[in-house]
């Protein structure tokens, strides 16, 4: 463990690796933020090397922000929430990191999100960005709902929106009833004007790049596109079944989070949407929680043990 | 255009640069098959150095099996349909190939699988195997319908059979509605038993791994499965537009080919279904054909010249 000394005085990093950028921030136990960095994109599904560096990016950056000098990374205890971290697969590689911070705490993306939104406590969140998924902490328990991936699941999420209007667009065009808001701005933002040359723009493609239509169809959809509009029918269909699992199982409090929550909540039906409430924290400072819960936990199995 | 002579005793080989396999066969000018060969993957979309290396190693395989020497490569007149081929950029990077033949024509994987099921006459084909399309030539006019691959497009195909199985699988288990017999084999097949181990099964996997589960889909409809019943009406029922779309253009004849054709054919609706007939040969054989024309009408067009 380092340099870390039991004196109530620990510095703790949370870090969110997220797909297109990292972000730390560096806290004291009373929960005051000392500094924030910012590194490139982590998620480890596309290169776990890149994103472990990123990962030290943002932490250099973060330990400038707060005026400590480089060494004192080896006195941080950090959280780090990571995308397909649940993946036991990937969970291993990620563990086996020879990190250099004092000690290391590791969970999802999700994880600590949801900690985050609520400040550090339990309750419930639907993220809905790129992905979409569902995350409830609830006695010490903690379930995902959703969250498979592109493209057999995220329903509701930016990618499945894009590749539903895709979809349709080739659809459209193929049967020459091309004449639609959708189908015209979905060609018009890849600049074609034939399935070829669109399915060229799409092969091989991340879900990113599907996501940034999804505000397209939102666009369609308010000026009368009935595809657009079903397609934003049948995800928020979802997103409010996603609710009322989590609401079952009756979570401290509910929130919806992401890049698509602001579009996505309105949509909601009107009797999930009432128990919504607004998130209270980035998710980096829900990874500061999570190492601080952490850590907590494991000085006190050490006392018990101890004693 | 090194060794080959304008003697009428030229030697023709056929490629048809699959995505699992690579299959050439050499044909003199009257249509005799002299010798076959086969080599690995040639699906450009997955490597083209590697599809490259597949296509060599069908001739050398194919020279032999003709008791030629290897020498006699330089002077065959090689016809090559190859998947993507339509796309622009590919075909760009493709014809740039410092190839060993003494002349190359090449053209997509669906124009030689259609010019072989007609052997060597215009038609029209649906192809539906890991992925799906219809393709037409009619009057010296070559069309493609669909064909926008995976997960965008190709309606109907093993792979597009295999994601709607799939995502119907995770929302099965994400809503406890767990009892299908579908469901139940894909788990089975996968060896699951909770939607974070399927996605994680699947996760940048391409569509060759999605359409391995095609067959399950037919066999669980047999058995009464509703879910499965319903994916393959609509695969079906996209598959009958799409001859529809066909016959519109009155091809000569109409085939429908690939790995699932012998499934999906049935499930068309009646109208349609009637006008297909039996494909006489295989795509390599097609290719050998495209070689021939391209290769006669280069000469017809020096000659030209020439007068």
């Amino acid at each position: 463990m380092g340099l870390v000394k039991n004196l109530g005085s620990e510095l703790f990093i949370g870090i969110d690796g997220g797909g297109s950028k990292c972000k730390a921030v560096i806290v004291n136990r009373q929960g005051d933020i000392l500094g924030r960095g910012i590194g490139g994109p982590a998620n480890p599904f596309y290169g776990i090397d890149r994103a472990l560096s990123s990962i030290l990016e943002s932490s250099k950056s973060a330990i400038n922000d707060a005026k400590l000098p480089q060494g004192a990374v080896s006195s941080l205890i950090a959280g780090i929430g990571l995308a397909g971290v649940n993946l036991p697969a990937l969970y291993e590689k990620l563990n086996q990191w020879q990190h250099p911070f004092g000690a290391m705490f590791l969970t999802t993306d999700m994880d600590i999100a949801n900690i985050g939104a609520h400040d550090g406590n339990e309750g419930a969140v639907i993220i809905v960005g790129t992905g979409s998924c569902g995350f409830i902490s609830n006695n010490g328990e903690k379930r995902m709902y959703g969250g498979h991936g592109f493209p057999i699941g995220d329903k509701g999420s930016g990618a499945w929106l894009g590749l539903k209007a895709i979809e349709h667009t080739l659809l459209a065009i193929e049967s020459y009833e091309f004449e639609g808001i959708l189908t015209d701005k979905i060609c018009q933002f890849f600049d074609v004007n034939n399935g070829i040359s669109l399915s060229e723009k799409l092969v091989g493609k991340a879900s990113q790049h599907y996501a940034k239509v999804a505000s397209i169809v939102f666009d369609s959809a308010e000026q009368g596109d009935r595809k657009a509009i079903e397609i934003i029918i049948e995800g928020a269909g979802y997103l409010s079944e996603l609710a009322r699992r989590l609401l079952q199982k009756e979570p401290k409090r509910l929130c919806m989070i992401g890049g698509l929550a602001g579009y996505m909540l309105p949509k909601l039906d009107k009797d999930v949407r009432v128990f919504f409430e607004v998130a209270k924290q980035q998710p980096e400072v829900g990874a500061f929680h999570f190492a601080l819960q952490q850590w907590s936990q494991e000085k006190t199995n050490k006392q018990g043990a101890i004693a």
